[in-house]
């Protein structure tokens, strides 16, 4: 049996992380020779949740070509967030919470997607389901899933079953839940030492969106104003990221979430779309969206709505 | 909360019309307003499980505008497959067996697949994951499904979960699971008082592979050759069809379900993709297929890999 990598999206956040490591080690427990890997290296809070639960930083990846043509994916399933040579792979499991687009396979296979604030909740599931014992530090990674995706139960997507399975894993990893919580997440806001292009990058998906080509980036902060005070070089860089990636749009969510409110900052075509999605006039560029936190619930059906 | 329809694929078989009715009922019983419905009506092996377990054939319905915007999905994906104006619906939930394609979703969701014989053995699942009773009737329209997706477990798509299912469902539904599964099976090869147009109906369905729009039928039988004298009707039929629907390749499995065998017969462009995909000349455009009686597992994805 060839090995099988297991992996979240590119630019990976918490849960993408999180979930590759812990679901690849549940299908070792099952049998499977799995190796949990990254497409990009860990976000300033993950790697405050890998601190300290003393886990290793999974390996980063580009490609799955010379290893193994057999894959597993978390966290996502559009081909173009995932890892570069996916259309030439084996995908035999899908564990996911994402809207399913731009993902086709020839084979019947695993795939198990909920409506829940996280993947990490999913696999809680998976290891009840197959009888699997969760340790301490993988208890620590699902959890902190958990707390990042959810922004600590104040999402919108989050649901009973993630509060659920939050308080469960913080039991097994020994932590308060809410203390560790809010450490975690503030580790994920010093922004002030980073580039334009790099908070551009921390958390960024592509969706293809009508005939075009969205990219939405999403940044966490306790302060608006320490990152809109940065508006000039952050349209500089959204210009240039256009330019070179084929973007037609870059929609950017600042958001605070100690308020659970965002701004937004959007360059590129089709500015009436955006207008139209959210129900707002752009100034200068940007609009506040009250209340938004979530760009998967609050923003990418409204924009794909506004595309379609 | 608005009605909820359920249903399996265009041209129903067994599983698709088992799973949906099942399923309806599980999701029923979780307290949604599911209606089981079917996309054609019952084949001659379906109306054979309905009558012996005295269960209603679902509604027939094409399209779900002005009833509901709400869908469950069974046993299919490819929107080509569903109901007419499945882009224009919410899909709330999908239960599967087959590849992905030509699926695609604004909103997360509920999706399970796995790769086994039959839709029904991952509802058997739910019902136990949800802890709800089977009844008679329904566990016997979900074991009959599973017969008739795996040929009395000859198929290659047969899993040892699909078999272990069939057995448990079995005794609930007070069946000897040989002696019913042979009758229910026989009752779909009544093939002669069909017209050939009938015949290329009865378990039709479309995929795009590469540019061109494949139509793959398959037809149950226990003397191939009742099937092969009336080649002529068939393949002016297939003609037909291609024309009129704008399927590029028109590829017919006739399966001796006591053999496990089948012959193909193709009509169509790109016959050397064909040939190419199971390793055969055809002649008289037809080939013999040793051992092929799955469409999923035998014939799609080698027909797909040829096309790509």
């Amino acid at each position: 049996m060839s090995k099988i990598l297991v992996f979240g999206h590119q630019n990976p956040d918490t849960d993408a992380i999180g979930a590759a490591i812990s679901f690849a080690y549940l299908q070792k427990e099952l049998g499977k020779d799995t190796e949990p890997v990254a497409l990009g290296t860990p976000s300033e809070e993950t790697q405050y949740a890998l601190d300290y639960f003393n886990v290793d930083a999974p390996r980063v990846v580009e490609s799955a070509a010379g290893e193994t043509n057999q894959v597993m994916l978390v966290d996502h399933n559009e081909f173009q967030q995932s890892i570069s040579d996916i259309a030439e792979l084996t995908i035999l499991a899908v564990v996911d919470h994402h809207r399913i687009a731009n993902f086709e396979t020839a084979d019947p296979l695993y795939y198990r997607a909920e409506p829940v604030g996280c993947t990490s909740t999913i696999v809680l599931k998976l290891f009840k389901e197959n009888n699997v014992t969760i340790p301490k530090q993988i208890a620590g990674m699902m959890v902190s899933a958990i707390i990042s995706d959810t922004l600590l139960f104040k999402s919108p997507t989050c649901t009973q079953e993630d509060i659920d399975a939050a308080n469960e894993l913080a039991d097994i990893a020994e932590i308060n839940l809410n203390g560790y919580g809010l450490d975690m997440l503030k580790a994920g806001t010093n922004l002030s030492d980073k580039s334009a292009e790099t908070l551009l990058d921390l958390d960024a998906k592509s969706f293809p969106m009508g005939d075009k080509n969205v990219r939405i980036a999403q940044v966490n902060t306790v302060d608006l104003n320490e990152v809109l005070n940065r508006q000039g070089e952050l349209e500089a860089a959204m210009n240039s990221a256009n330019a070179a990636n084929g973007y037609d749009l870059f929609v950017l969510i600042i958001t605070n979430i100690l308020n659970s409110d965002s701004e937004l900052l959007v360059i590129g075509d089709s500015l009436d779309k955006v207008e139209a999605a959210f129900k707002i006039k752009l100034d200068n560029n940007r609009a506040f969206l009250n209340g938004v936190v979530s760009r998967k619930k609050q923003v990418v059906p409204q924009l794909t709505e506004a595309f379609s």
